[in-house]
């Protein structure tokens, strides 16, 4: 009874780049079949693989931007002289069916979902150190020394924006960050402010009266 | 590091009489040894195998009623010419060693503990319908039918205050309403509130430069 007017939860996932977001959101779908990602729009043009749709909504710049003019997105942004943004519309039907919907964002993004979705539950990511952070970067073998001490001192201006999150979680171990993530998604599941509270009442004064 | 600075988390526990409080806390404490449960006061007699400092702090009215003027109770009150408290000072040591308290308590001690300690956490137990809290009073054999019925009206007046709780969980298992608590638990553990992000920073920092 409970259950059915249940709305979906919202989770944004953020965190320093290098944290390992995509990795855990990976590990936590394909453990949890029933919950749904949010696929962002951009206009950049699609990369080897890339599919429309799945990876992204990509978009012409015109598309994107009668989307801004209908307030169609809950958050975008102007990077490198693409456009990105979160499509409002597809959180809403699935959050409205009872999905809960997980998106990864970056943190100016996930400021402006919470002052658009005040029910969102932001969730910051945390590296175990700095000295793992700059070993995963040094994993990619892309950057230059110079680059990664760019990217840890990035990092830690970015760190300081957790404080205005709900919820950090370490990620030091994949398997057991994604069983945490899991905890809050239940937890915020059982929240009295997520269900209409007379309607529980009213349903067991049935059960009183039948 | 960020697990050192942490204080433990006060869970209280409310909901309408018969709804099993009380089985609930105890399969809860036996699968959680690190977890504190907060014993109430009383002016009342110990009955049958009730022991002091396990069962209540049994205290004469004079001890109470000066406790009472040292604000030395999170919350108290007087039901049938005995006075029930719970002491503040066991439950603010158990916090500040890192441990999580849990405490069940009737509805209005509930609201004070929440005026007086804002990061409380507070869960309302909800029967899984009215008949089965129904068929748990009638299994005690203590009342009649009269008694029954006023017992479950009361149980919807009771209802209606858990609007101002944080959680709900619904009763009808307790292995799996004991798992739903400890979720409640962790995710409440990972709130951003609870910590010091200064230090979880300056934590990151020292790696940094060491």
């Amino acid at each position: 009874m409970i259950e059915e007017q249940k709305k979906g939860t919202l989770l944004v996932l953020s965190g320093p780049s290098g944290v390992g977001k995509n990795t855990l959101i990976d590990m936590f779908l394909n453990r949890n079949k029933d919950i749904r990602y949010s696929i962002s729009a951009t206009t950049r043009k699609p990369r080897n693989h890339e599919k429309d749709n799945i990876d992204y909504y990509f978009l012409s710049q015109e598309q994107f931007c009668n989307m801004i003019e209908e307030e169609a997105f809950l958050e975008w942004a102007e990077f490198c002289g693409n456009y990105y943004g979160t499509p409002i519309k597809p959180i809403e039907e699935a959050l409205a069916d009872g999905y809960d919907v997980i998106m990864d964002i970056e943190i100016q993004g996930a400021k402006q979902v919470s002052e658009k979705w005040p029910e969102a539950v932001l969730i910051f990511l945390v590296p175990p150190s700095l000295e793992e952070l700059a070993r995963r970067i040094k994993n990619r073998k892309t950057e230059t020394s110079e680059e990664i001490e760019a990217r840890l001192k990035q990092a830690l201006i970015e760190m300081d924006v957790g404080r205005m999150y709900d919820y950090y979680l370490v990620h030091d171990n994949t398997e057991k960050t994604v069983l945490e993530l899991e905890a809050i998604r239940q937890a915020e599941s059982f929240k009295v402010k997520r269900i209409n509270w007379d309607l529980v009442i009213s349903s067991l004064k049935e059960g009183l009266n039948a």
